[in-house]
């Protein structure tokens, strides 16, 4: 039951002490496995952007909902996602994996046209609906690798999309951002949430079975 | 590294044996892992079915994909979240953290006097779109429960959405599917994907780090 046991330990930080920071070991881990995410289709339509740079971290939490937390937070992880699907994308998706199984070149191609044939067609806005949630697997087992590794973290959906993607130029890598996650070393002091109990509910509430 | 190994094993199963059953204990690890996961403001805003019934798994199945696999999988569990938000559904989670946290009445009434001033005036599918994501997180945390406890898995999002909501009536629980889990015991004889390497991009081309 450890990753029962992880989730129940992690809670949503409030305030980080700035003066710790979390070993890029650490850091290496959580991102491996959200890079482990396993998305539709296999496009991993999402990347994820590490800031550890101090003077960046200030200006992206401009107008945050909590800029201390996200100031003081040892590395902001931001999950953005491809702001469209292209054939470009696909193919150079398809075009790996078969290289990488060792499998004849065009293996997949009846399923790529398939895909193609339904995201091409569609507005970016659709696309980006699509893209968005799959960066969500990710986020959710990100935050459960820093759990497993106990360090503190936030996930923030809260916040201003705009501002973000113009301070990293999200534009130009074809991007979007979706969430962002705090990691760092909280500070009991001012971290209010700690103390109190996780709540859920009940699992009679949550689960409906059909045997 | 005991998350990123479980991801690693994993795999999106094609064909199940029907004669095996994932016990139900397993089954309860694995949606006891989506009721811890995170979710915005701590809404929970969907909800888990789980499909044991081989009759309704065989209708579900109708017009799937791979409908083999769905109807020869253990048990089926569907993703389904809110159509919408509420002022009733944002009460009740909030009343019912504060009686199990021993705060007094009203003590988050501001703050859910500002998620509803947000989601109330959006429209359902807005809304929606919200809550979809969030079941995402659960999905990804569900398919690494059952990594951990080495339960063939497959995660779906390619199906007849209206059909599914149909079968389970989810229109009477406020609820539409978002995305469906097999769970079962891999038939390896046509598990085509299974001895295939996995293949994600690079870390190089996955993460963008701001030092």
């Amino acid at each position: 039951m450890a990753l029962i046991e992880d989730l129940k330990w992690r809670h949503a930080v409030k305030a980080y002490n700035p003066s710790e920071k979390v070993s890029q070991e650490n850091i290496e881990k959580i991102v491996e496995a959200a890079r482990l995410a396993p998305t539709s289709s296999g496009l991993q339509p999402f990347r994820v952007l590490v800031i550890e740079n101090q003077e960046i971290k200030n200006k992206l939490s401009e107008g945050a909902l909590n800029p201390e937390c996200m100031r003081e937070a040892s590395h902001i992880i931001i999950f953005a996602a491809w702001n469209r699907y292209t054939a470009e994308r696909i193919d150079k998706v398809y075009d790996f994996t078969t290289e990488e199984r060792g499998l004849p070149q065009g293996r997949f191609s009846a399923y790529t046209d398939k895909l193609k044939s339904i995201y091409l067609q569609e507005d970016a806005e659709v696309n980006f609906a699509h893209t968005a949630r799959q960066s969500y697997i990710a986020l959710g087992l990100a935050l459960a690798q820093a759990a497993e590794l106990r360090v503190d973290s936030t996930p923030v959906e809260g916040f201003n999309h705009a501002h973000i993607d113009q301070v990293l130029e999200l534009e130009k890598l074809g991007l979007k951002s979706v969430s962002l996650m705090y990691v760092g070393v909280s500070d009991p002091s001012r971290d209010w949430i700690a103390p109190m109990k996780k709540v859920r509910i009940s699992k009679e509430e949550f689960v409906i079975e059909y045997k």
